[in-house]
Parts: C-alpha cells; structure tokens; sequence
C-alpha cells in the first residue's frame, strides 16, 4: 500500500465538497462549535509539533540540540559495546518491545554488531543485579544524525535504564515516520531516594498493578517503591514464622513470599529498589488478631475496618515482644535485599501502655517519663534488631528522639521544615509532605515543593543529608474507580522535582509536559486514564453518558483530606462511595480555562477573538448539555442524586458564563439585579458541599467583573 | 451526608436559569444539537429503566417475573445449604467482591446462617475439582421478594457458578439503589461445548490478559478455552522432557509449566475446561528448530514469521516420531487434567513427504496411496498414544477419515454441512465456522449460525453427537491495540447461541443485550473498549484528537480476512500496521444508523421528526468535525495519512446525507447532476479499499432515494 503523506484539509476544504448553499451556511456556522466542544485541551495540542518539542519528565540536568534526527525503522537495532548483564539485556529487550508497540515498525530484537546497529549501548560497571542507595544512575544519550547512530553511556545498567527511558520519551511522529530528534544529553539526579510509597496495608492492590505501577515509576525515574505492608487494616505479607500474621490478620488479602520477591526482581529490574515498611508499635491490630501476647492491652483483636487511628500498640516491655520482632524481620531481611527497612514508628498512642500496671512499673524502673521516651527505648532495640538482620532503619518524624542513633533515615511527613530539624541532629530524611496524593494537592502545588528549598539555612554537609523524597498514596479512599488516577499523573511531578536541577520551576511548561507523560504512562498499560473512564460507563450505563458525567466531574475535584474528615463521619470504612471518589484531584479545566478566559478577554485579533469566544462558548454549551444527561442518570443513580447542590450549580455556571459573554459582546450593561445574583452564585458554588469542590471559579469570575467592566469602558 | 433523590431536569427546566433572552434563544437552538453529537446510543440508552428489562446472556431456558424486587444494602449477605467445597466458596466470595465493585455498597463477605442471609446457596454435589465435558450445569434462581430472599440450587458446583453470573447480571440501578428484580429462572444449557479457542502459536498472549479472557468466558457461560499452543511460529508451552521446543521454538515467549497449571485451575474454578492443542503433523515448525530429526525434510528450521501455511511436517514414518510424541504427549497429560487433547490436524502439506524417498518407499509398503492416507495412518498412531494416557482425540475437519474410531471429536472449520458428515459417520463435533472472530462478521452474522440448523436432516441420535460450537480468535492481525475488541462482545453472541434455547433469534433484541453485556464485560476487567480508546489516544496524542479519530473509524471496519489476503501481500510478519488494526467489526453504527434514518423518514409525528431530524444532523455534522481532525492527524502519521481514499470519501459522504436532507426538508428537486455525483460517492465509497468498508452505505442510500422522491410525491 502506498502511503500518501496528504497534508490536512481545514474547514474551507471540506465545504468544497457542499453544493448546497444553505447547507454549506449551516455548516460554517456550526462546525466551529463541534469541532471545540470540551476543547480545552487544543491550547496545548500535540498534533503538529515543532521539530524538536522537549517534553522530557523529569527534565534531564543538560540537553542540546543540534544536527539532523535519527528515523526509527525497520532496520532499527542495538548493539552492546563492552561487557553486559541479564538485566541490562532484558531492559533493552523491554526497549525494543516499547519501541515497537509505540511506532508498530516492526523490529529485530537480537543484538547486532555496533556497525550494524542504531543505538548503541556502553555501560562501563555491569556487575550489579539490584540497585543499592546511592548508586551511580548517570547517562549520556547523543543522537548522531549524520551518521544515524546513537549513543547511549552509562557507569552502571542503572543509569542505562534510565537512560532507555529517555530515548523513549523522546520518539515522534514526523512527516515521515518516527524519529528521535538530535540531542545531546547529559544526566544526573539531583536526590538519590526518589520514592513512591504505597499502602498495601489499608488496601490490598493486585499483584499486576503494583507491577504496572513499578513499570510508572520507571518511566519517570522514580527508584524506591516504600511498600507499607502492614497496618490497623491488614498484615499483607506471608510469614512462614508467624503464618498467623497474615492467616489471621489479612482477611485472605496478602502477597505470597514467591510474590513479594517477584515484585522486589521486577523492581530491580527497572533499577527500583524496594524498602518495605513494618509499621509499628502503633498502627499494628492486625499483627494482634494471631499475636494478642504483643499487645499492650489483652485483646481481643480483630482486622479493623474503621477509618481512623486507634489505640493497639505493642508492648515494649517485654523480651518476648523483641524475640519475636528478630525473628519475623530476620525473616523479612532474607525477603526484602535492600540494605534499609522501615519501621513506622508514627501516629503510636499511648493509652494503652498508661493503662498496664506492668508497663508503668517498667517505665518507673527504667526511668522513662513519658510513651515519647517508652517509644524511643522500643525504637533503640528495633534498630539493634534490624542491624543484626544487616539493615539500617527508617521511620517516620515521630521516631526522631536524641537518643536515636544517626545513621537511622527520618521520612518527613510534617514538611521541609522538620526535614531540616533532623538533618540538623544529623540525620539522613526526605521528605513525605506535601506529597500526599491523597491530600488532592494540584500538581503545581507538589511541584513547587522542594526538600532542599530556596533560601534553606543547611549548611552544605547538612544539605547532603536530605536524601530526597516520596510521594505517598494512602489508601483510605481507594477502590478501582481511583486507585492509580490518584497516583499518575502527579508523582510524576515528585519525580522530576527530585530528578532534575533546583531550576526547574516553570510551572506551564511542566503542566505541556505532563500532558505528554500522561499519555505515555497510559501507553505502557498505567491505568490512571482508563479508570476513571471505566467507572463513569459503569455508573452511566452507555460511552456517552459516561462522557457527560466525566464533564461534569472535570471542573470538579474531591476535597481536601482534612474537609473531607470533617464532611465525612467515617463511622465505618467506606473506602469509596460517593461521586468525589470518582472524581480526579487538579482536573484540566482548572488551569485551561484561566488561560481560554484571558485570552478570550485580552487578545485584541478579531480573527482569535473570535476563535476563542466560539471555544468558550462551546464549553459553556457542553456544561448544559451535560447538565441535562446528568440530572437524567440521577433518577436511579443514588451518587449522582445525592450531589443535588453540585448539579445545580452547573447550570447557573454555565448561564453566568454564557450571559457574561453576551453582555461582553454586545456591550449592553448588566443590571445591578443580574450581577448580584451572579455574585451569590459565584459564592455559594465556592463553598466545600457534598465532596466536591469547583475548579473553575476564577476565571467565571473574571468574566463575570468583565462584564460589568466593558461597559463601563464603552 | 442525605441522599436526596431528584428527578431529571430537562432543557425547559435549565433555561429557567437564564435571564437573558438572547442566550436563552442560543441555547434552545444549539442544546439539542450539542446533546445529541454522536449518540447513536440514545436509541438503546440505558439511562432510565423499565421495572424489569432482560438484558440477560445468554438468554435463560425459562424465566419468569412475579412479585417485588429484593434490595442489595450492606445487610446483603450468603449461606451456603449443605455441603461446600474450596471452588464454591472462592466463587460465591468473588460474587460477593463483584456485587460490591458493581453496586458501591459494602459486603460483609463472611457466610451467614440461612435465616440471616439473603441469597441462600444449595449444590447437590460439591465433590467435583474440574469440570468435564457434559457435566450438568444447570441451576435455578428463585427472587422471592416478598420475604426478601433469593434461592439459587443447583446439582453441581458449575451449575451454581453459572447462576452466580445470572445474579450478577441481574442486579441494576433503582431509584431506592441497586435490586435484584423478582425473577424465577430455570436454566441449563443446549449443548455442552461451548469454547472460545485463542491462538498463543500465533501470538503469545499475557498471563493475565488469558487470565481475564477466562474471566469474560465464565460471565457469559462459555465453558471450554482451546489453547492453540504450536505453530510453525512459536511453541509456547514449557517441556520439560524436550527443553529446546520452548527454548529454542518460542522466541522466549512461552508459557511455564507453572503458569499453565495456574491457568488450568483459574480454569476449572470458573467451570471452564482447558484443552490444548498440539497442531499436528503440519504447523509443526516451531517444533523441528530443536528436533529436526522430527521433520519429513532436513531443515535446518528457524521459528517462522511470515503470515502464510508452511510445507514443514513431521515425519510419520518413523518410530522415533512417535516415541517422542508418546513422551511429550504423556508430559502434557499430566500437566492438562481435562479427557480430551486436540492434535490439529489442519492443512498439512504433502510436498515434504513426496520429495523424501524414504516416506514413499514407506507408503508403498504400507499401501497407503496418497500424503491423506499417510495422515490418517498418522493419526491412528497419534490416536493410540493419547488413549494410552488417558485422553480422547479432537482434531480438526481434515482428520476425518473412515479408518479414524468413532469416539474422535471433529471440529469443523468448514461449517455445518461438514459437521453434520461427521455426524452422520457417528463422530461427535463441533462447529468452529463461520465463528472466525478473524473473518469480521457482524454478531449478527454468528448470530445466526447454529450447530444444529433448522431443516437440517440429522436424526435425534446423529444430533446427539453435535457437542456445541467454539468462536476462534486465529491471532495473523492481532497486537495490543485489537486483541480483546476482537473477541468481545462478539464471542458473547456465540456462548447464547450455544446456550440458549434454538428458538433466541431476535437480532434486534440480541444486541440491545449485547450492549449491556459489552459494559458488563468491561467492568469485570475486560479491555475490549479500554484497548481500541487508548490505541486511539496514542496515535491522535490527545484525548479529544482520539475521540475524532475513534469517530471516522466507528463508520468503518476491516476488511474481512479473504479481502485482506488479496489487498495486502503478507511478505513479511506485519500482524498490525495499518489503520485497519484500530477498527473493530461491527461498530454500532452500522446497526443503529439505519434505524435512525428510517425513523427520520417514516416517522410522522412532528415533534419525534424533529428530534430525529437533529439528531441525524448532528451526526452528518459531527463526521465533519471528525474529518478536519483527522486529516490534521495524517501529516505527522503515517497510518492516518495512508488512508487518504477513505479520508477524502468522508466528508463526501456527510455532505451526501446533509443535502440530501436539506432538500427533503425543504422539499426542493435535486438537480440530477447533484444525484449523479451522489451515487458516484456512494459507489466509489463501496468499494474495499485501505483495508476498509464502510459500514454506513445502505442508510445513507436510503435517504438519497428519499431526497429523489420526496419531491415527486409532493
């Protein structure tokens, strides 16, 4: 079949194929507003693209870019150059499957001789097979058009992994096929710890989503998978020591040895390392239901399933407590290869211990004041424990105590301040907080976070203990509606934060950026985009109802954690079960149509003016038009009817906008009525109500003083 | 938070909002046309329901609707009456994890003693681990209202399953929340193989990715999964006694022994029986890579690519042949537990055995005259050998011959004359043909094939021996982007055929029940509509680039498999690469454009002419926007652009019905060069080309022969 490259044909075109007049009148008319009905996205659009567009994430530390692309076709092939390993082999395999499967140029996977090859591979230490804190993850990527090769560098296959990674982000379509276009980059990371926690023990993820959440990571950089294994909720990892742990305390939701060490090999394999967290002595009921003897309290125990923090902590004053505490992270350590292991250590109440005799009189002898100076007697044995197991410690601020020994890692979940305090006694940390993706933080908000930030007051050999960072997704509102669209496409904002230099902090640019890094982490089967769509065809019932509903929910997001507390009585555990938890924190809309307003407002080109008010208008319609399909699903939906408050607004929305564009446009004055009734809609769609929050305020607010302003100006 | 149930508001009631006339005017106008872009769907929405609807499939034996509905709240619970067993359980737990998934309301998963639960399970037998073929699946499920419980019994563990997936599919939205209408079903099934084949020689399939096909397979009753595991392009399957057949046969795409074993019990937990096949003596390529001394000609053999039937074949003359076939096949015994192994048979060339002198030195002797009898000798052998370890023979069409025993199965790739010749021969089989999920029939198409056809001449006894019917999904054009579009909801259609009543026949209602249990499938994890969005997705670069794009190609589809052969000379291995690949058979619209069109021209009330006037407007209009789209689209991608007929016929053919409707509207005369030109569209529009057909032709006739007579008769 030939392929003939036709260039597009606009509207103008099309309508040479009307004979028509009338017909070619209506046409002209109404094309405009369907071809841009939930437009938003063409501000940003990606289907002409300059020569070379960089939307690497995270940016590399140098790119240049000078000479002619290299095409991808179907005699693409690598070669490796010096000696390799079975990982470093497997991650070039993966290279050239992704490669495939993004250009459907068929390809020859076998490694060929460098003068036969395209992109060649040097990797100077390939001994290593998982990666370890610290290690060397530089690369160099130089694209040679004249000579249509590539070379890719690396000290170790770690780097080369990450390196695979951004010779993928960097194919594009041409005119004439895929090319990568002629860069020359040279990377580093800024932090060394760049991790995504996950928590298993609120919810249970399937095994293939955290391998496809790992394959996320990759693709961003990211390197520590901080898996919390254990909670309240659930102990989610086979103990062949303690079986009970798990028989008992996991409601059947657990990951098998064989499993887990999978897990930790697919991780290697992508340079992740992986740190699992045995959070205690708080936050352990489930350890409780097989092992009441470690409770402070008798017991009964049972999983929990209430979503808050309850009072269940170990007893720090009995031997038999450690004896079995070295058995089982004995027996973790030998699961588990990375050299550090997280204890928690967070949110311990103290109740418990206050009410055993025992305990008190050991407190008494032992001279411990407090639960705080009990807590950190615990911690100093639990370090003695895991340093016999060849591990070094990681837990959460509260652990922070001056007798801690330095070498323990503090995680930060107060922010950056409290980063620097332990930095200041000596500790190595990173930073958790404001990197919560359940807190619904926009992506700008996560980005302009920083664990080392301007104008910080660490003295260079403090700031070379600040580690990096994690983002952190607990779970407590989880279910398949929203699993991994919490998830992506914000870390990969902590990502680059973490990756690339201090500078980087141009937020549009980063927003264009993530665009792109959305759709690519959807190609590798990340099912953030997916997800959600899934879900609003389920509720709707059919594609277009679930497109109504997931416009509605885009000028949308669930509030934050903290009003969500308030608004929400979790008397019982109610994971997911209201239309917030099928909505997406820091939807497009948010930041597209400030951007659509002002230049509908200010760009004086009749000609764009025009475009933009045909844009605006179209969206505004569509909010209607989804307003109908909604209020129609609600009949027999009960999440959807139940947000009555949040579907009455939209329309008046919509009308504020609509009324202010025509007052705009035909400079006739709104009434002081009129404007006083916007107002109060304005204030009370601003309002927290049913879960929701309206991301779209502003800028109806702008137009809304527009309209009032544009006659005066008349 | 008070769940405050409101009724629809409908355009009249939003336009209460607006206090500006001239907006107001706006939105009545554009509203209905914004509503309506693209929703062929509103024909068959689901958005309100009636008390009851059977969107049931396949089709239950009988059923009867009396008395109220039972409601599903967090009260909802299960027993199980008598014996149990771990399948049971695992099934009615995975039950209870569904309806919980489906309905957003959380399930205390612990059995309950009868009096406090709701759905009360009763198995006559729970002793079974597997299922066999013929082993009674009936069940009956008893909604009694009235006292608010729901009674499934069943004789055996795979008939409970079954009415598990009938409650699930029952279960839908009220206005007081999800219910279970008040039904009373008997059901069992009309044949007792009822099988989808997947062809992993072809392409190797993920775990997952089978392990979800089972899943979809279980919800609409399909009970068998042929594994088609060697072809002249790959050995999947581990062996352990002859290692270089995966290793070297499979480019290290294979199943584990250990994977397969999972499979087989993932399986057999959802009543699903798991034959493999090991095509032989032709197909066998992939084979003669390790053991040469296998094949007829010398080699060497390399793992072949290219799309086409090969000469390689084993040397059946040979003891040596058949001492490696006892060994393999006893291995693969062990590993399959079902009583049945299907040895292809298909297509073997005779070119290799007349170029070998000692094969026709063999033949002379043994009197065998020509390469069919020499097979058939083949398969006696072949025969013997499974019988020694305890398996009875499938194979396909070729292999019958009179000298084959009796209790060989026949699956007919030929259709059902040929499976009626078996028959009459006292074979039993099944029908393969015309179910090719490959070939792109229309569900209706499949729909109306039948293993036992109406007229046809086969006595009771003879029609004993028909078994049932599998689709197959033959994988030459298959890749991440089509692989589940292409097997569902289609091999849907098959299971009701195999299941249901002959007398199920109505098409239209057929796929009113196909597009619920198209959303059903995709809830339970099935990718048939996340995999063509996000192929979509990638190639436009954006979401609503996607949606363009997924528009053109929903009033196309791929041309069918004897066409594809001619258009597109298969030289190399090219299973994906062209525009063809993203499109799916039968998109609706080539079912539900028709209906629209005859109800725009025949529909005489005024008010419902009008809505269908817009709505057909609407879509004309919305081709349009597509087609500006998507030839922006082709000039950075190559398969967009290669597709410049069908891109240039596009608006050609929008054009074509809004004219056509601009003049029956306005009851003017086209001019016959207007219709000349028209017809030339249609006509040129009709051809295959691209690898494409045009779903939407006959409507759009339609409405061109009404412009033509409208006139005439006013």
């Amino acid at each position: 079949m030939k392929r003939n490259l036709t260039n597009g044909t606009g509207l103008s075109n099309l309508a040479a194929y009307c004979t028509n007049p009338s017909v070619k009148t209506l046409v002209k008319r109404l094309l405009p507003l369907l071809a841009t009905v939930s437009l938003f996205g063409a501000i940003h659009s990606r289907g002409q693209r300059a020569p070379f567009e960089n939307d690497l994430m995270p940016l590399p530390s140098t790119l240049n870019v000078s000479g002619d692309p290299v095409a991808i076709t179907s005699a693409f092939a690598l070669s490796f150059k010096g000696a390799t390993n079975p990982l470093l082999i497997a991650s070039a395999r993966q290279l050239l499957d992704r490669l495939e499967a993004q250009t459907l140029v068929q390809l020859d996977k076998n490694p060929r001789s460098s003068a036969e090859a395209i992109l060649s591979i040097e990797v100077d230490d390939t001994s290593m097979t998982r990666p370890t804190l610290g290690v060397d993850e530089s690369y160099s990527l130089d694209v040679n058009g004249a000579q249509g090769k590539v070379l890719l560098r690396a000290k170790t296959i770690f780097g080369a992994m990450h390196g695979f990674e951004t010779f993928l982000q960097l194919v594009q379509p041409s005119p004439n096929g895929f090319v990568i276009p002629p860069v020359h980059i040279v990377d580093s990371p800024r932090f060394p710890w760049r991790g995504l926690m996950l928590d298993a023990g609120r919810r249970y993820m399937p095994v293939e989503q955290v391998l496809r959440t790992l394959d996320g990571m990759a693709a961003v950089k990211l390197n520590v998978l901080h898996w919390h294994l254990t909670e309240d909720f659930g102990f989610r990892i086979e103990s062949k020591k303690f079986p009970q742990l798990h028989e008992l305390g996991s409601e059947g939701q657990y990951y098998t040895q064989e499993e887990a060490r999978n897990i930790v090999q697919y991780a290697s394999a992508r340079g992740i390392r992986v740190v699992p967290e045995f959070d205690i002595p708080g936050h352990s009921t489930a350890w409780f239901v097989g092992y009441p003897e470690l409770a402070a309290a008798p017991g009964p125990y049972h999983v929990e399933h209430e979503n808050k923090i309850f009072n269940a902590v170990m007893d720090p004053t009995r031997d038999s407590t450690y004896k079995f505490l070295d058995v089982l992270l004995g027996e973790m350590a030998g699961l588990f290869p990375d050299e550090y292991m997280h204890i928690g250590g967070d949110e311990a109440k103290t109740v418990d211990w206050m009410a055993n005799p025992a305990i008190v009189i050991f407190m008494q002898k032992h001279s411990l004041k407090d639960g705080k100076a009990l807590q950190a007697y615990f911690n100093l044995r639990v370090q003695a424990i895991l340093k016999k197991h060849g591990k070094q410690m990681v837990g959460w601020d509260e652990i922070l105590e001056p007798e801690l020994s330095s070498d323990v890692i503090i995680q930060s979940w107060r922010g950056t301040e409290f980063l620097g305090n332990g930095a200041r006694q000596g500790h190595r940390g990173f930073l958790s907080q404001p990197w919560y993706l359940d807190h619904m933080y926009s992506a700008a908000q996560m980005y302009a976070a920083d664990p080392l930030p301007e104008g910080n007051t660490l003295s260079p050999a403090q700031a070379k203990l600040v580690l990096g960072g994690e983002a952190c997704m607990w779970s407590n509102h989880l279910s398949w509606i929203n699993e991994e669209s919490r998830i992506w496409p914000r870390s990969a904002v902590v990502a680059e934060r973490l990756w690339s230099p201090a500078t980087a902090r141009d937020t549009v640019d980063m927003y264009r950026r993530l665009d792109a890094t959305s759709l690519r982490l959807d190609a590798i089967g990340v099912n953030h985009l997916v997800e959600p769509q899934r879900a609003f065809r389920q509720m709707a019932g059919s594609e277009e109802g679930a497109r109504k509903l997931a416009l509605f929910t885009s000028i949308l997001q669930p509030v934050d954690y903290r009003e969500r507390s308030k608004e929400q009585h979790p008397s019982t555990v109610t994971p997911v079960g209201h239309l917030a938890d099928f909505t997406a924190p820091d939807p497009s809309p948010r930041r597209t149509l400030p951007i659509l307003v002002d230049a509908y407002l200010h760009d004086r080109n009749p000609e764009k003016h025009e475009a933009y008010r045909t844009q605006l208008h179209g969206i505004f319609m569509s909010w209607l038009a989804s307003s109908s399909a909604v209020n129609a699903l609600a009949a027999t939906r009960p999440l959807i009817a139940e947000v009555s408050q949040r579907r009455g607004e939209l329309p008046q929305l919509a009308f504020l906008g609509l009324e202010a564009m025509a007052y705009i446009e035909s400079r006739n004055a709104p009434t002081s009525d009129w404007l006083t009734t916007q107002k109060e809609v304005l204030s009370r769609a601003s309002l927290h109500k049913e879960l929701l929050d309206f991301v779209i305020l502003d800028p109806l607010n702008d137009l809304l003083k527009a309209s009032e302003q544009s006659q005066k100006s008349q």
